[in-house]
């Protein structure tokens, strides 16, 4: 194999492994075993540990920021339940080393150390990931220039789609599937909030609303609420 | 002073400072002169910066869980917006050590070194309030054993204040008395769309808008997604 090629190896090896446990729990020799290479051979490659961690990490980054992308056709609650079907099989693939990543690490390790999750790297891919995400949600809006409310909006939902995976991965007590159309509904509803407060926020909900069908995520959750006020 | 007194003073100190700045741009030397003692004696009671920042962290977060506690009387809605109020009074009192923290320290920093806000102990500490949130508010919607739905709304309503604070810090760009009115409002939302799922949430929610006033913030939301929604 040529260098680059053993690289990509080592980083699909790394990733499949730091996917299934926590990242801090995965040693070199399992990941040189796994690869069917020396353990001196992978540190020819990548210089430690957190050096491999990081590539992994931002394969996975570019694979998640990828799942956001959606053409811009059809209704809008439709793309955003294809688009959460796609990051919940994302995390389904990826659950123990998605937790340590996001958790910052296992809360309780030897003297205070510092968990190899998160480094300046790690939280400036994380933070990438987000972005993409805020970038796509905008374009499928039509917004270029965001007010505040709506970055707000956006931003805090796209919180929310992290800390429901967490807790979803935390026993997978809740059908996943209930949970990609909920996080379609809350972000309709949060906006229906922001929008309860500002006319800009309304003009913006009622545009997305006037384009979606009488089936759609969103007619069906102004009809539960509607029943639910009844 | 006294060993433990003098401790408690410098607790102080520090945590004003690391409220102002990010900790990992405050130095010892500062500590010291705002104690006005020597950098020596701070040595003397704390081994390092470390120790010292996550004594002040535990203070603020002793404090911040604090403002959680609310008396079990009058409506619900009430009692959460007073607990918003006072959980954006600390969270506009400590700005930029909040910020840092939430945010797993500067995403650019030399070589990939460690923030030093994110220890194992930090992030149990930061654990510790969200639990002791989680812990208040199921005991104000009177459960003792919430159902997975439930604990999700709640756990998911907390993150979604922590993002809406750390989204308002950066530039204020939105009254926040409008924002702990609307993380209230978010909160029922969310209930209403895990409602939607599930009758056991959907008889909590029942229980909850019945005692809420015609003028609280439950009563008020309905009144606003139902002018939206016609």
């Amino acid at each position: 194999m040529g260098v680059e090629e053993r690289r990509q190896q080592l980083i699909g090896v790394a990733l499949e492994l730091f996917s299934q446990r926590s990242p801090d729990d995965v040693s070199i020799d399992e990941i040189a075993a796994a690869a069917g290479i020396s353990r001196p051979l992978v540190y020819h490659y990548f210089p430690g540990k957190l050096s491999l961690y990081e590539a992994a990490l931002k394969r996975a980054a570019e694979d998640l920021a990828g799942r956001f992308k959606e053409p811009q056709e059809g209704p809008l609650g439709a793309r955003l339940l294809r688009a959460m079907r796609r990051f919940f099989d994302f995390v389904d693939d990826h659950g123990p080393g998605f937790s340590a990543l996001m958790r910052g690490g296992p809360a309780v390790s030897v003297g205070g150390a510092h968990s190899m999750s998160h480094t300046s790297a790690t939280n400036a891919l994380i933070d990438s990931v987000r972005q993409a995400a805020y970038e796509q949600i905008l374009s499928h809006l039509g917004v270029q220039d965001p007010p505040a409310r709506l970055e707000l909006v956006v931003r805090s939902w796209i919180s929310l789609a992290e800390s429901t995976a967490l807790i979803w991965l935390d026993g997978r007590r809740i059908p996943r599937a209930e949970l990609e159309a909920q996080l379609v509904h809350d972000f309709a509803a949060l906006a229906a909030v922001s929008a309860a407060y500002d006319d800009e926020m309304g003009a913006l909900l009622r545009r997305i609303l006037k384009d979606e069908p009488p089936d759609g995520p969103f007619a069906d959750l102004v009809a539960r609420l509607l029943t639910l006020a009844s």
